[in-house]
């Protein structure tokens, strides 16, 4: 085997071929239809063309955040690293985490409960349009929940794509309740990879 | 629902429980099967089980080298991000990926070939051990397999996980076949979030 001729955009081009090839009947709208194909791409798994869940313009509610200079919220900063920000500086956003940051994590402590939580909260004071994507902890969905239905947080879009076995089914059908435009990988699945991925399919339907 | 009162180790201790339960079957080692586990975890995928391919003490190779402070190089900030970096600090090794550096831009311009694979040939003259992370460019395992075949390149350990559809099944039988500690997913499956959890997998079992 050689070392591959094919450019880096030529490969990407083959393999959403052969995803459109593999993934079969599906219900997608043309604007969300990039979206799960890059979640595919970013994780060879064809379960996203089952569980991936929009509500109604959920692509374009996130479309149009971008397009005024959004803020994506995640929470990690595997997410964030994954996010292309040089398209998303472009449109005048940026990407932000707050994990890691020392008063997130004394807030966490005072009020025990997660720093998905705390950083959720800090979040919600920034001035919008707000994109929130959540790959890794379902406390972060729950408490985007919490500050919606309160009326403290109206976010542009919400992706809710936390990975794993313990409330993370039961955060995502929380946050599809919490009539707000959703992007949700219903069941188990999901990731900070497929987090970047959904911020990332969106910032390409735009500019690449 | 109510925010979870768990903290996240008890939420991580619960699901691993439930990975234990409905994995099935395996042939892992007692060292191989904490990889596998959190393999799943960060991923909820149990084709895991299946395609995770160790080499011969390839985790007690690891291990060795990270408690001699191995320096882990990745093929995306994203694996680099994910990785704990407190703990691998501690052992006295560091985290270091070279794609998005401006000699690596210019160096795979010039020589018409990927970032990821003039990433790999900066990253071979870096002093060892080297542990070797690679979760997304099938060319820069097939890169590795050519430094080390070319007696260029001593890696303690490559982790040959690249997610994809096109060249990625072929350079992980490729790196399998290197002759150096390795741990692979065959097929299409793996990425930078499986990347950074294997690593993790290792430094968890040497601290926690």
């Amino acid at each position: 085997m050689k070392l591959a001729q094919a450019l880096p955009m030529e490969i990407e081009h083959r393999s959403f071929e052969i995803i459109t090839e593999e993934m079969g009947p599906h219900h997608f709208s043309q604007k969300e239809l990039p979206v799960v194909k890059r979640v595919i791409h970013t994780s060879a798994d064809f379960d996203y063309v089952q569980n991936l869940t929009f509500t109604e313009n959920a692509v374009e509610a996130g479309l149009s955040a971008l397009q005024k200079g959004a803020t994506v919220v995640t929470d990690t900063n595997m997410a964030k690293a994954g996010i292309n920000k040089k398209i998303l500086a472009e449109l005048g956003g940026t990407a932000e985490c707050f994990m890691a940051d020392p008063d997130v994590e004394k807030l966490a402590k005072s009020a025990g409960t997660t720093r998905a939580v705390a950083s959720m909260e800090k979040a919600a004071s920034l001035p919008g349009p707000l994109i929130f994507a959540v790959g890794n902890a379902p406390t972060a969905l729950i408490k985007l929940y919490e500050l919606i239905t309160q009326k403290q947080l109206e976010p542009a879009l919400v992706i809710g794509v936390p990975v794993g076995f313990v409330n993370v089914v039961e955060a995502k059908e929380l946050i599809l309740g919490a009539k707000v435009p959703a992007i949700v990988a219903r069941g188990r699945k999901g990731g900070s990879n497929v987090a970047a991925a959904i911020v990332n399919a969106l910032l390409y339907q735009i500019k690449r």
